[in-house]
């Protein structure tokens, strides 16, 4: 069996849904899976990179936000923009929470985060947001207290975080493939010739 | 006839020369012009966005040094890379004294600066080391000196970085279609397609 291709993204960045979407099919065709790693673009890029977040940086803020809608109707892929102060830290936690219990589980409940709050724009990001979708994947009442606020839920984020760093990651979305790392939704035609050919 | 294309890039970016190459195919195909117009990264990224250069930004930095020659491999392009501390100032002053004299031979010249400097490895940044390729383009003795270093020259290329800036460009390459601004050589994908569209 192949390692798993890792895939690093943080539940607020779109780019990160562009990469979820098109890295799980290139896996299908070249018969990978796709070990889903949440990272905290707000620990990478300020902390450790020490830049501002993407959306207030000068100039780059202002394209961005064309280029996103832009890049979502490029890939067919319907996209409404939430305007609120996000979080990731609820989704991510509840993640990995999950994904310690069920991997499968927890990949059809990022999915689905990812389709309400990039497709439908309704703000998944929150405990309250969130609750509808983690209900569909039996995450509700206590549980979803556990899993968004409680100690092993924190320190699961919290190793996730770390591994991403150590394995050179600051972009949402990364990906490593047989220890080859790549940044971008734009680097997937690299990434599937890589799958195909074993690198250059 | 439509309007050309804007092509901006910095003379010291590995990625502007492969946007360099790649838009100038997309053009030819759609029967476009391409006008050239050198931007700083200095100024841009540093003084406007207040970002540190990329090189010496922890992990980006690192992934970038590997980013560039895997790219250069994946596009077919040979690559050596230079490590010396880099200005774009005398070969985008040189392009811009060229073309306001002849934009053809400022276009050829640009292009054989790429194809020494990055695809050689020589260093034709300095004014030394630009003197090889200037003199195929005419350029020699007091006309060198005076395209790099004189008045004229100067104001040419902070009028065409206070452009860049003033279009909202903040990277190389960047790519300006009939009013709408791409960002990065994996931006041409979305670039063919409203050329061929007009957009979406």
């Amino acid at each position: 069996m192949p390692a798993p291709i890792g895939f690093y993204f943080d539940f607020i960045s779109p780019y990160g849904w562009f990469g979820a979407v098109g890295i799980e099919r290139i896996a299908a065709r070249h018969g990978r899976e796709v070990d889903w790693r949440p990272m905290l673009l707000g620990v990478a890029v300020m902390q450790v990179m020490g830049l501002k977040p993407l959306l207030d940086t000068p100039l780059k803020g202002d394209y961005v936000r064309r280029d996103v809608p832009r890049t979502a109707a490029f890939l067919g892929l319907p996209y409404k923009r939430i305007d609120a102060p996000l979080t990731p830290l609820p989704p991510a936690r509840a993640f990995l929470w999950l994904k310690a219990r069920d991997p499968a589980r927890a990949k059809a409940f990022a999915q689905a985060v990812h389709a309400r709050h990039f497709g439908e724009g309704i703000n998944s990001t929150t405990i309250e947001g969130l609750a509808p979708v983690a209900a569909r994947f039996g995450l509700a009442g206590d549980d979803l207290r556990e899993a968004t606020e409680g100690a092993e839920a924190k320190a699961l984020l919290k190793a996730s975080v770390d591994a991403a760093l150590a394995a050179g990651v600051f972009g949402s979305p990364s990906f490593l493939v047989d220890g080859e790392l790549f940044w971008g939704h734009d680097r997937l035609d690299q990434v599937e010739k890589w799958l195909a050919t074993g690198g250059w």
